[in-house]
């Protein structure tokens, strides 16, 4: 279905629209001399093949078009349209790095684009994406029995499906280990398993299908697939959280267990302990790594845009200005640097060469600096910036929570520091 | 009504309520001895006289008992409630430095630690008020005629009437001198002016019974009192700027004149240029300085609280973490140092020796660095933090906005960069 | 006799000498009206008193004529002129704050304000100076016997002896409770302990008549004066450590100690454990806490002269850049707060309502923003930054020393995220 | 010669001797699984070939074996031994990327890594050796006549010869377009100019026997040869700058020229304006960029040991505290991020896709990213950072000339701002 929508991307290419969107995706390919792009200026685009591009390209058109409209609302209600989830199954966006079972099977860099084009309208949105693919196919894909992977992964490539992922705890974010959650063999239902617990600040969770929901089996961490509609009543809640001040694009709830029966076979067969959601975690951070820096780069062509177009002070524009020139250099030039980073360890990953501290670098520092610039990018608006329709304040929103989740910036420090020293300084 | 009261004060002081709330307004006295209080690390109180404490103390326990209580569902649907301007009025909060006409006539900093009060609830509550205070009854306590103080200053001394301050325009934010707004003889009323023209980010417009506006007469600044009470259909319009993504608590619009008359009378009859504006925004600059202390302060407070109460890794509290004690630290020490630096200039002040560009250095610094250390403690409260239940992000997204307004850091930078070198450098 | 300087700088103020240093050193009075002044933004000055004015006056003038000339080989050649302790004491400047045995009994402030007249030349001139007032002479007069202060006291108040403090230990940096020096009874002389160890980075200590160290007598850490001239041969050495990148101007040794006899009579007769080192070490902190403001007022000083009288792309001064005068309105700010806030410690100091973290807070503060700003000034210089006549590269080495030394500046914050939280995170 | 080190190189590779120094030159290969690096966190090396990977280790060894001995001494003497030219020359590193003339011939990366093994030594060594190549060897290669290469290239490559640059005036750091140097036909001698002019801060010009020296004729900038030996007495001086304070293993100065004459066949015959200067600074900018890479790899190298090996509190290593470790993880990031990124630029140079623009970008941000992490892995030594023994001083007052030449930080910020926005804001 991937090769389709690329077909088709490849046709439309050939019809260029002249609008605003289309010119927008397509600005990029417009000089083909090797003169200075702000938008890439350190031709990160030729480390990529012809089929990354072409991925990208589709991508950020879909986003442009179909995403950008939608977001200024969505952010505003605190709403997720659950439509989006099919059509980005539609265009082979869901687990594109999956191999077989309707998936794309395309590389770990390509999948990382789709998740740049995605963050460039909206980190929520990237992060229901993500939470699909690399939290809920991903484990499946790596872990799951060949049944399991028959059974779901062609619904949820579809988008058929909607997926969560539970590990985080009310009382254990960035330690996992202590997770309270339980399963044990169900008292009275044979070949089930019993689950009770709460998880928080799960993406999707309201929504969610198909919940991978870790818990401890006779203390060891085991991975289960629940399906919403095999559990009694009374037995899963997937509460909304609601004012959230960032991420409002995306929904976000609890999921709670109360002797919730599962069947034996939707237990992950063999991983056990922390590898399991780790494993998932550190493909999810990939493409933190890779999509913050779109955001980054909407804040860059938003702030740019703005500065060159507002007036001050004897009819000269903001670009003029010495201080507002600094801000735009410093924050592309991270740009640039977190987007060959993300490539290089894409690359790697693909070759069996990365390991889990390669991401944890490259997932803090990107989002670290996508952060940072946003929020100083978010200066030249001045009074302006407050207006949502500026959207950058919805970045920094945003990206303050990338920052927090999936590893909050300190404990990825930490975890760097233990690879660094070989002492572990958590406690 | 203030020593009314202040009174009151005094004697609930007596008998202390022993709330959760009463316990934190009062909790800066509990030691008298000299240990180290992290509240007030260089006991900027030994500073006050025993009114400014009485002050204070009043103001923070009006404000934890009335304001924090509603100011969650505010910000959540961006509504301010008109009752707390005559709440604040009741307590002699508003033009409090104000000689006369129902003003209380402290000193400039019993009036910032008022305003500091009300900003460790919500800096968009501290707008309102500031508004209220140095931007309507200010100018026209400098500036008015006998008869224009006595008939609006008893009015919003006591929160009857709402004013707002009319400067920035559209096009035209950090630069008020190439103004648009224009007043010229009406040409049709004897006695009145018609002014016309559009200003944006005003507060409390949509609510404003009085509108303090600046326009130009014969290319020179005036400043012009309008009631809208008095302005005929259609030459007075001050739509609501909705989706705010800061100060949500506080109300904000435009002001659109369209050949609206105002009798001559309401004229500021001898200030001319920017010297009106820029002395009214001087002494609110005054009160933001002071102000965003107290959205520090409570973003400490409650940091503080959730890095003793969170446990993570091993049944220790973050607190016990080197990295979270540091972002501690850091954030006390310029807490304690702005509120230092804030009373050293309010003394200047009362003595006639401050200049602008004190008020420029210190509203610079201490937005800067209240908003810098609200995202670092921010931090702290990890995934948590996106919930607007912890309260910081709200005063996160707050203080991005008092960094802005009133002059952008970096405009205040240059002005300090003029006096420095004698060099301007704006353009 | 500090009053005979005083009473010489009073007359030497009636007769202005028309010389450059001189135009700098009364600069600060040039002007009566309340406009901005760069050298003192918030009028800091407003708070001291006729007295702290003239001996800051005095020691500014006597730094600047005397100092300010043979800083620059002396730091070439890493020489300590031994001379410079005499004339300091000639004019009543060292153990200023002392009350009796010939010192000035002056306040804190003054102190303070001593030392910054210092430091604005060399932090190294200031290190040696505040080693002989509050690491040698403030032990003495907090913990000795009247002998000892009639002995001591008077000579070094003179210059006539100088002093060092032997705390630190080559493998106990910021962790003093572990030294290894042990004191124990001489196993021949009566009367006499016999004290081995070795103490290293110790100012003053190649040329020190008299020597406070440290040590642990039956476990517990104790005080002992050592004097040069009554040590056997071979029981002391004194090497100099020399090839420092900083403190140049002044000169740092070790201290080795082999069984060397000590009176029992020069034992601090009571004061046991770390209490003792700490008290003179805080208020040696202070002396620096106030003293780089000194540094970090001359680099302002410097670069703005620079900024001004450098022109560059089409006849600019370097002033007139926006980048550039962001840089110094920053310095500016920072010099301005941490000013006050000295000033505050110190009269909370002289008050008896100071307490260590307070000195802890100030000093760390303050040592991190003079470094910060040092070295952004030192930006402004480009290419010519390098060479050691502007002065500027010099302060930057120092102010890293002086951020590092008497407490690095992450202990600091631990000190502080303890008092903040009630947790101790050292280990 | 440069394949007879390789070769050499290779033969001792065999038999890898089992110094300290060739565990560190080959510690990089020790591991070949996929772990985490912390010398190379994301496996730059990857990117290299076998080629650029053997030049790399071989210069590598040189200077770890050559070069660091003797830097200690260099640094405090100020003075740059002439003959490491020479050994530099013999071994093939000197104007590597250029083809024939005696040349290697390699490529732009592997031309860079010798500069980064050098500056893992010492940014002075590399900043001769980079003139040596990038300023002098490059505009004759790129702009020279036939006869000027065949007469110079051999001597320089073989450091038989000793070139300097001469383009920064005195008064025209930044602004190199308004130099005062004047070329003008000879009075007396035929067929040659007489130049005129003063240049400073010219690394190696005490012992330069060829300078390239950039002149005005005609109002338009030229380059000449200028030959110590043919320089009539009076004409030439090239006094040394001493008593700096950074780079001090490198040797600096002014050339001073008084009606020299020149050949008329040492002008570059075609080049003319600035292009002929920046073409040189573009390459040596590239030298730098990954140069400082190196300088900032030893801090890293150098502050890890020392954080492994020095006990404080309870016995633990400070690589056990928080506060420490994330230092570390950040410089290792900004280390691993700046590697790529001049990799990237590499090749792109090599493709001739690259621009000014970029090598702004990665000289600029490589600078300043080196530079702050070397002053705060000093911060690890506490006070034994005073000590030159620990070299990272000594990086760190280095690393500051780096951000400081070729361009200030500053105005690569501006000539990026203008690439982004269009607008120059020099002035």
């Amino acid at each position: 279905m991937f090769r389709t929508a690329l077909r088709q991307c490849a046709r439309r290419s050939a019809f260029p629209t002249p609008t605003a969107v289309a010119s927008r995706a397509s600005r990029h390919y417009a000089s083909s001399t090797s003169s200075f792009q702000w938008e890439d200026p350190l031709q990160a685009k030729s480390l990529l093949t012809d089929e990354e591009l072409a991925i990208s390209d589709m991508a950020e058109r879909y986003c442009q078009e179909q995403l950008q409209p939608r977001v200024l609302q969505a952010y505003r209600d605190e709403n997720y349209d659950r439509a989006i989830l099919s059509e980005m199954g539609e265009l082979g966006l869901l687990g594109p790095t999956i191999k077989g079972y309707g998936c794309a099977g395309v590389s770990t860099v390509a999948g990382g684009l789709i998740t740049k084009a995605v963050e460039q309208v909206d980190s929520g949105y990237r992060s229901s994406m993500s939470v699909q693919s690399s939290l809920v196919m991903g484990p499946i894909s790596d872990f799951g029995t060949p049944e399991q992977k028959e059974k779901y992964l062609p619904q949820l490539a579809q988008g058929n499906m909607v997926g969560c992922f539970g590990l985080t705890e009310p009382n254990h974010g960035s330690d996992p280990g202590s997770m309270e959650t339980v399963a044990k063999p169900h008292p009275t239902k044979s070949g089930y398993y019993s689950i009770s617990g709460a998880k928080t600040w799960i993406t999707n969770s309201p929504i969610a299908d198909l919940l991978v929901v870790w818990a401890k089996l006779d203390g060891k961490i085991r991975g289960f697939l629940i399906e919403r509609k095999d559990c009694p009543a009374g037995t899963l809640e997937t509460p909304a959280l609601k004012n959230k001040n960032g991420l409002r694009a995306s929904i976000t709830g609890m999921i709670q267990l109360d002797n919730c029966p599962v069947p034996k076979a939707n237990m992950f067969p063999e991983v056990i302990g922390l590898k399991g959601p780790f494993t998932c975690l550190n493909s999810a951070r990939y493409g933190i790594a890779m999509g913050v820096m779109g955001a980054l780069e909407d804040c860059i062509d938003r702030a740019r845009t703005y500065a060159l177009e507002r007036i001050q002070f004897k009819g000269n524009p903001l670009a003029k200005y010495q201080l507002i020139q600094k801000k735009l250099a410093d924050a592309v030039t991270d740009a640039s640097y977190g987007t060959l980073a993300a490539i290089q360890v894409g690359r790697l990953k693909d070759d069996g060469k990365s390991t889990p501290e390669m991401i944890s670098l490259i997932k803090r520092q990107n989002c670290d600096r996508a952060l940072h610039h946003s929020r100083v990018l978010q200066e030249i608006f001045g009074g302006n910036a407050v207006s949502d329709e500026y959207h950058i304040g919805r970045h920094v929103a945003n990206l303050f929570v990338t920052q927090t989740y999936e590893g909050q910036s300190d404990i990825h420090a930490l975890i760097l520091g233990r690879a660094i020293t070989g002492i572990q300084a958590f406690a």
